[in-house]
């Protein structure tokens, strides 16, 4: 099931992974352009009204509570909450380096400057259900609370007994957030967005979400600021004969558990070795719980590419993009100054993906799609911005005039050149 | 015409001011897409046809040839080269500081690391007719040479001789692009998103341009990166009763020249002084050539807003977050860290905003429309993305799996544990 293709002859499933996506029914998009504008119009109310459509639940109050908080430690199992501690140990130490300072470049009679600021406000989108993982709480947080952002909110769907799973909460507690509000879908991102009578609204929104969340941020993007729009997930594993066929069938199962979208490529330079990683699949498969939907990620999206030499693999490679990507050859370092586009690689048999998931420290919300061509991990930097200040004084500003009004005449902007003229006319009477 | 209004009484032109902006026609985005669609079928052909319909010239080749730069050179006043040439040192130095490195961060058995690599390929959109501007060249293109991107590729519309204006080529010569395309408007972006037969594609696009420029940069994000899509511009001078009120009408109008959608204001706290500023435009006026655009401008979105106290003011300036932010009070200095939220701030009486437009090495592709609260002036960053490295060797997998395996259980996701446990396997045996 899963496909061995040659790198040499053209491949249609080839094409289609690389420019897979998952494209919204217009019906959606008008849905939650509807749902957006409703909140934008009523505020809590709406929020209420949805939340009882599909959430199917009645709120008092959207917050939660110090007691919830409390009654979710004493639900989570304590080695639990030590390996989420251990986890954000490790997150901070990786992103605690992100931090920027600004800086100052100064001159006789003038000053250039870049100051950093922290956002203000942050809004942190977490999904409910199957899809409610501590270890989103801790990647999308961490950062933005090394950035210094003042108030991080946390929205997320309770489910119909009102309530939130325990380790989301401790994971929320661990990371500091501000506070966790039991609302979800189009309805929260308008809410934060917009803000309404009791959410006050915010800077930016960040978090993984379902299409109905994708489509509001996106909508909402430019009101708010966002992180990006992220497509289904992926690996691609490069692999010679050294590596472990074994190890590489799991790590394409626990790439493709995740959605049947998701695309898990292993790209080799004999045949042989293709063969002997699919021979691992099948006896592999039947012990895992979400084998559905493995075998259609697998049908859809996953390939074994043969490659004449490793050399044209990494380039297969840049031209994929991808948002996770193993090395599973010999001497994996050597070859990664030559990986100019990927979001996170993994060096050699004993990194699966999941240590970077949950436990390296490295962030797991990554660029997919292709877009790891321009697009970065999450980090620090996505929760500050920067602001320039320019000092002249007059003398300064005399030395620079010609130029400047130079430059302006040539654009044709004459108020630009008299804003600078103006400031010596009592000079030249 | 520039009104005075007290930040006191509700005002709805204020309201209306935070929440201009530029709504396109849904004819425009029809328009937009047809372009881009038929650009992406049908390539060169389509750019062709529509540089016909648009620029109203039928090129033999795209690109700008030697001699046309050469050429260019010639047509140029020596001191106007004179003057980008200094403009381009103070970019440089400006914006060489942003340069960021990577870093490591090594365990006894392990590594976590952060990679930075330039964008490969990048296209700058630069506007034709008279908002073709050499410094807009400058700002777009200098801090993508020196995050090292390989490729630089601008496209502008040329005139109906097929001409480019000479100080657009010379700026980008000394810029160091690689090469100019003389095509324009939305089918400009869709070759840069697509590519066509002779352009290759590009992985990021950035500079301004027209609204269907605007839209179509908005509509291709995602296949390749943007910078931002840019609203009409800003300035706010927040000014006590030691400024020069002649100095703030000027700095006013150089502001309201570009554009009717520009806002210029004034926040100040005293209603004598915002009277003597008021009293300066009617003369100041008469001489600008572009009176009637910065008089409509003022009109509808300019005003001098008087508050009770300066601390008032910053209140209001962080609201607004404006794209430039003139401090004209004594002392402006200690107040820059009360501010935050603002593309560029500009210090004292001799540092009008076209100081950092032109000369001063701060970029000036700026955030407008109050996203200075979660956006940075472009940078070198933005041309550059970054990967995350993670290793492990078995030692380091064997003490981390505990933590790893219990969240993979947590939140379902059994493949995700079986990665870590498959490779422990032997040694149980």
């Amino acid at each position: 099931m899963l496909e061995i293709l040659s790198i040499n002859h053209k491949s249609e499933k080839l094409e289609s992974i690389i420019n897979r996506t998952n494209l919204p029914t217009v019906e959606i998009t008008k849905s939650v352009e509807k749902i957006l504008l409703n909140v934008k119009e009523n505020g809590d109310e709406a929020v209420r009204r949805y939340s009882l459509i599909y959430d199917e639940v009645k709120l008092k109050s959207f917050e939660v509570s110090e007691d919830e908080f409390n009654e979710a430690l004493e639900q989570t199992d304590e080695n639990l909450v030590n390996a989420l501690i251990e986890a954000k140990k490790n997150i901070e130490t990786y992103h605690e380096k992100q931090l920027q300072d600004g800086y100052k470049i100064n001159e006789k009679n003038s000053y250039v400057q870049q100051i950093i600021n922290p956002i203000e406000r942050v809004g942190v989108y977490i999904p409910g259900g199957k899809a409610a993982y501590p270890s989103t709480v801790l990647m999308n947080v961490i950062p933005a609370k090394i950035a210094g952002v003042n108030e991080i909110v946390i929205v997320t769907p309770p489910n119909k007994e009102g309530k939130i799973k325990p380790s989301i909460l401790v994971a929320a507690k661990l990371a500091g957030v501000t506070k966790v509000l039991k609302i979800g879908g189009a309805q929260a991102i308008g809410a934060l967005a917009y803000g309404t009578e009791t959410i006050e609204k915010v800077d930016k929104i960040v978090g993984p979400g379902n299409i109905y969340v994708a489509l509001a941020k996106k909508s909402v993007s430019g009101i708010v600021g966002i992180d990006m729009v992220a497509g289904p997930t992926e690996v691609v594993i490069l692999a010679d004969e050294t590596a472990n066929p074994r190890f590489i069938a799991a790590d394409l199962m626990a790439q493709a558990e995740h959605d049947e979208m998701a695309s898990s490529i292993v790209i080799t330079n004999t045949e042989e070795f293709a063969q002997k990683i699919q021979q691992e699949i099948p006896n592999l498969l039947e012990e895992q719980p979400r084998k559905e939907i493995i075998k259609s990620s697998f049908e859809n999206y996953g390939a074994i590419i043969v490659v004449k030499t490793i050399e044209e693999g990494i380039e297969l490679v840049n031209k994929l993009a991808p948002e996770h990507l193993e090395l599973m050859i010999k001497n994996p370092e050597s070859i990664v100054h030559k990986v100019k586009n990927a979001g996170a690689i993994f060096l050699g048999d004993y990194t699966p993906e999941p240590v970077g998931d949950y436990f390296a420290g490295t962030n797991h919300t990554l660029p997919t799609s292709g877009t790891a061509r321009f697009t970065s991990p999450l980090n620090v930097n996505d929760f500050s911005k920067k602001t320039s200040v320019v000092y002249y004084n007059k003398v300064a500003l005399s030395e620079a005039r010609k130029h400047i009004e130079l430059i302006a005449e040539e654009e044709g902007l004459y108020g630009h050149g008299k804003a600078i003229s103006i400031r010596f006319e009592e000079d030249s009477k």
